[in-house]
């Protein structure tokens, strides 16, 4: 492919290869699962303070710079003194099952015929990449999350969390998500995979070893997402109708307004570091997250969960709106849960979560004091013994 | 290419060689430009009665079924006692300049060469459009349109005849059209331009006589834009998250949401009827259209425009949004223009301009019945004598 570090992990993660079978939502299974992942911070005596961050569909485990100083996707808001405090938090992220950056995926080696997946990969679902998370926090003997977070497919990921594991997690923040996509969403995420799957380089998921890569493809879905990330508004602010070095139009079929040069360039990044079958895994497990699943209500089905939320939204995020994280925020009041719920105003589309740092910080990290002290209390008390994972109903 | 009727006018259309050559806003010109149109109505004895439809990006002339029965584009509006109403009025509709439904545009013989234009057909402007349009008029005999009415990149057509012909047309109606894209709509039609460009059977825009033709590319670009034409809410009430024909996730790439089976068809019966050179030409017309132009402000730009305007938005429409049509409604009013302007409500977004009837109806109907009234009056007293292309200032 054309980025030679897709499929690497981050230099500065840790990669562990899960035991036995990992059992997919599909009803197929996985084995010789690999998962990278990172820490920062110290885990306390207690071990309450565990705080897990899931990324969305492009990051990996590389959250902050911790000791290597190379900058992380969620820099301004995890580190010391920052929002996701690492001075007083143990935080882990690990790269998600599908992924490109470390964790088994489609363009791993599958052991069965020493060959890449590609598209023989299994499907893989939210709720999978959940189950291959919590296998490692039993390698890590983190008995109960403080809190799981994660915005866009992160959040949805935390959500997942509470649903399948609410005994190992003391509280859940769902940032800039939903419990389920709406058609507009899903008819976006399905124009990005058709450019990718009609890319002939795409060769049926089977490019790794060609000389030409499905990067036009890759691009084209990456530029739709890029617009549907910013706002209306942000864009305008950004680019206007500005031509990019040049007083005149071209009259020629050519890179001429900013817009343009930006959307570009975002492509040309996004194909150095991302994989093109991962970049299909990812949308799909987006589109079929429902959180109600098989439940009659959505307040039937977060009734189990824990009895912490932070729930936030952007104004102007167009993709997750605010609208469905309010279904949720009304279906975790109907059962009772402690929610915090802000709409933060920001002119950054559903971007926001990773550039509204002032605002989520005043939100986030008291949130996660408490959520440290709720899990203290919990796991001296009520926590039951016996083998972790058995515990875990789904 | 793939549909046998691309670049055929509809079998109702009239066709007209210009004269002489059509200069355009690049610099360059064509010649034995070839215009397809229609007429529905009759003529009145004043001439005071004409108006001009301009379709949007995918439209031809066919604008109503008139004699052959037909269904046309805009059916529900035009026709015998509908909005614009044929009974009283002369409507003309021609394809638009660069267009692939008889008029000339890049799928057309260049008689230099014998050839297709292909990519050397030379970028067109929506005023370059306009300027072919007029000379339909001059052959038609009709001095002075009553009004002239467009939605989408019709509207921008609409607002360019009133800048460039004010003295030609009395009112303007300005459907669900902006003065001028924002970045968001101009990033969208960027990604659809590359989607067909990097399409290998685009083949730099020389397809014609291949046997694989740049369906994919032009499938993927017409997808984007439905997306853009719905809203998120009517997409919700349309699909929802319906499976199509199925009860559980498939766990493999294939269209299974009913939004994912509805936009495979779109482009599939795009590609049938739209060639793709002409889908780039057409794009690219938007998006360099700016009503304000080389003028200080949009105040200045329309103060020698006609005095009567009826502007229309649609409350979900965010690609040609409200905001967008309020601009051009305090210009309009800064410089004394009579204007109505109303903000439909509606939950179909940008094609609400397709399915709002009565609504519209309401509107237009009345405005065009003074229209008439207010040219007759114009066309008794006023209007100069003389070479009606030479009184044309641009």
């Amino acid at each position: 492919m054309s980025g030679t570090n897709v499929g690497s992990p981050p230099p500065e993660a840790r990669l562990v290869t899960l035991d036995g079978e990992v059992r997919l939502s599909s009803g197929q299974s996985l084995t010789s699962v690999q998962v990278a992942y990172e820490t920062f911070g110290e885990l306390n005596e207690n071990k309450s303070n565990a705080v897990l961050i899931c990324h969305a569909l492009s990051g990996d485990s590389h959250v902050t710079s911790g000791a290597s100083g190379r900058e992380g996707w969620w820099e301004p808001l995890v580190g010391p003194g920052r929002a996701i405090d690492t001075d007083r938090l143990h935080v882990i992220c690990s790269n998600v099952l599908g992924g490109c950056s470390g964790t088994t995926g489609p363009g791993s080696i599958d052991s069965a015929t020493c060959k890449r997946y590609g598209r023989s990969f299994p499907l893989v679902t939210v709720e999978d990449m959940v189950d291959a998370q919590i296998r490692v926090l039993d390698e890590l003997g983190i008995e109960r999350l403080a809190a799981v977070i994660g915005g866009s497919m992160g959040g949805m990921q935390a959500l997942a969390w509470g649903k399948r594991y609410p005994h190992r997690v003391a509280s859940v923040i769902a940032d800039a998500t939903t419990p389920r996509l709406a058609a507009q969403a899903i008819g976006f995420n399905e124009v990005g995979r058709q450019a990718i799957l009609e890319d002939p380089a795409f060769a049926d998921g089977d490019y790794y070893d060609n000389a030409v890569q499905p990067d036009a493809g890759l691009a084209i879905a990456r530029m739709i997402g890029h617009i549907t990330y910013l706002s209306d508004e942000s864009m305008r602010e950004k680019f206007g109708r500005r031509l990019k070095d040049r007083d005149d139009y071209a009259f020629e079929f050519v890179h001429e307004f900013e817009v343009e040069t930006y959307l570009a360039h975002q492509g040309r990044r996004f194909i150095e570091r991302f994989d093109a079958n991962t970049y299909l895994y990812m949308t799909k497990a987006m589109d079929y997250f429902d959180l109600c699943g098989s439940d009659a209500s959505l307040a039937e089905a977060v009734a189990g969960m824990p009895e912490r939320f932070l729930v936030l939204s952007f104004s102007s995020d167009w993709l997750f709106p605010t609208y469905q994280a309010r279904q949720l925020v009304d279906a975790l009041l109907v059962t009772g849960k402690a929610v915090t719920f802000a709409e933060v105003p920001s002119p950054y589309g559903h971007d926001a979560f990773l550039l509204e740092v002032d605002a989520q910080t005043a939100l986030i990290r008291p949130f996660l004091e408490n959520s440290v002290r709720a899990n203290g209390a919990q796991l001296r008390g009520i926590l039951p013994s016996g083998p972790l994972t058995k515990a875990v109903a789904s």
